[in-house]
């Protein structure tokens, strides 16, 4: 089961097809979420409305849900977009934020994980950790130092129980199918300084996927180097102007992002 | 019919009123708006609940609604808060953000047409061609390459017919009254790939036409043109950094456009 | 009772305890809000959803209220976190964005103080005035000018009757807990050409009394010489680039700003 990466054909689906990439996120990094889905080439809707996200859900690629601002009411429209998707074989992106955090966020995130079929799970430890019924201690929307024995093996686990690709995107990230698992080690610390860079990769992952219906796993390890390699980039050009510019910078870079960039600064293995 | 536009007079007036423009619009690009109506010298609130929609409207220069995410309750808010704006003859901006890509969005938008004079209706082709009841494929709130026998004379019938200034923004800007109608051909195609500059160029008509309510077909086009050369401008400047500083140049030329830049470079037509 | 800043100390605190700082807030400025809390060292949770306004309140340092996007539904999630957090004295910082400009802004506002302990209360003045029941000319959510005779008594009076700190901000900032004031002379008035610099200087707030619990007028003041610091050298820095750069410039200079920059910069005076 040796992984290998086509890079270049994973972001050629994504020039070539534009997915149309359904939100139903929160109101905190949305605008973010939505320029970097533009700026690797996919085109965003943000649309929660009950009355419309089962025919928003049927006409996009890729369908994210990110639980950020959870309320009731979104939580019907995810629920019924997931099943249209479902139904329809449209890759399903869901974003757990802050699960572990409160008991709201926890059952919602239950109730979403029985109701709709993910094709990925991306969060941070803690918040993977909680989804996964581990009781962790969490701070807010913030992974917390968590170590966890035979960590792969227990990613693999959740992988395979939850029938999804799991990616867990930290100092290491990690990225599973249940069988495979690939260990990424770009990106640099300071994106955890500004809010949204986990809400910004699992909408480029909702982006790669979209384009790549076939092959979830390597578009998902693609969308989180060209985050983790985004983020390098961006934190090198602006470390000296500061938090700021430094945001811009990631959008800036990802727009740039080409596959050869993703070939020569890519660091991962296959474990 | 000849259009001449006094842009030095209308800019001026921007500075002298400081227009209110009340918004009820979308949380994607809702940070931008209020950002490019104070770049431009107006003064944005953002409003949307049923309790205050029509005090706020009542204290407002102008109201512009936005149905990027819409839902039920914020369209209440629309109709209430529009038909205050009408009574008191405060200008009423409509941007059918999506309209055609779902029933729901294309019955609401119907509603508030039916149930709210707008002074001006902005969006993109695909956009204003659904609004009109012709049947479009369109991909989420992106335009998509239609060719339109008569474009222009099909335009001023929808402008007649809703008795509104019809503007279509796009490669080729269209901003009809039903009688004239103008055309500008500045901007860059590189604006679609950043969220919002519709929304953008929809906050900043809402402002132009705030301070000169009695001229708003010409406040609309100088609007556009400023939208435009914003756009041009900040490519020009941002091109090589990518779409994160393009997003901020586009709000920082705004904030420095002057009437005689706008003059220099506009690059419009009657037709 | 002089007052006497140990910003080294202030800043110590907030990256030795990392405060976690809820908010329940607009959507308007949100990004920026959570932004300005990870640059200054506090880590921002953004959850309005009365299923989780509770529990979410009582593991934070801090809870901020921002009623810039208000409607009946937040209203109830923000009582009961407040009262929650007040029952754990986790202290509650409350901005009052567009008091005096809709009956149900100030109605609320008043609902809001009756029912919740507020540690620090901070707006322009014209909301300020509003809020204490002085009938007020507001202009949407902009600060008018308004002369008080006697204001730093007027303001100490405010601070007595509701058993607060109130941060008055504009070209003077006065700060006061009734007994002690001090006014700050700090940044510049371009701040006020952007949207969010007063919800910013909030969760500065906020963040700041959330790791200086002991300490409440003081950190208040530090937060405000933070603020106006950092805008006054991102408007040196970027007023030939313009208003979106200045943007980003506030939040880069919060991310690198130090006791020795507020010691060196700061201007201000007890009364």
């Amino acid at each position: 089961m040796e992984v290998t990466l086509n890079i270049k054909k994973i972001l050629e689906d994504i020039n070539k097809t534009k997915p149309l990439v359904h939100h139903i996120t929160n109101y905190v990094t949305v605008n973010d979420c939505a320029n970097v889905t533009l700026a690797i080439g996919g085109s965003p809707v943000m649309a929660d409305a009950i009355d419309e996200a089962s025919q928003m859900a049927s006409i996009a690629s890729s369908l994210v849900l990110n639980i950020g601002t959870l309320n009731a009411d979104k939580i019907n429209s995810m629920i019924k977009a997931g099943k249209k998707a479902n139904s329809l074989d449209i890759p399903v992106v869901f974003d757990p934020v802050g699960c572990g955090a409160t008991a709201f966020r926890n059952e919602m995130s239950e109730l979403l994980i029985k109701n709709v079929n993910m094709s990925v799970i991306r969060g941070n430890l803690s918040e993977i950790l909680a989804l996964s019924g581990k009781s962790v201690v969490t701070k807010g929307v913030d992974s917390s130092d968590i170590s966890i024995k035979n960590l792969n093996e227990y990613l693999k686990n959740i992988a395979e129980k939850f029938k999804t690709v799991i990616a867990v995107t930290g100092k290491v990230d990690r990225i599973t199918d249940g069988e495979k698992i690939v260990e990424i080690y770009n990106g640099c610390k300071e994106m955890s300084n500004i809010t949204g860079s986990g809400c910004m990769c699992s909408s480029l992952i909702g982006t790669f996927v979209g384009a790549n219906k076939d092959n979830i796993f390597e578009a998902t390890v693609a969308a989180i180097l060209t985050m983790g390699i985004a983020g390098e980039n961006a934190w090198d050009k602006y470390k000296y102007e500061g938090l700021g510019h430094f945001h811009m910078g990631i959008i800036d870079e990802i727009s740039k992002i080409t596959p050869e960039t993703i070939e020569l600064n890519g660091n991962w293995n296959e474990k």
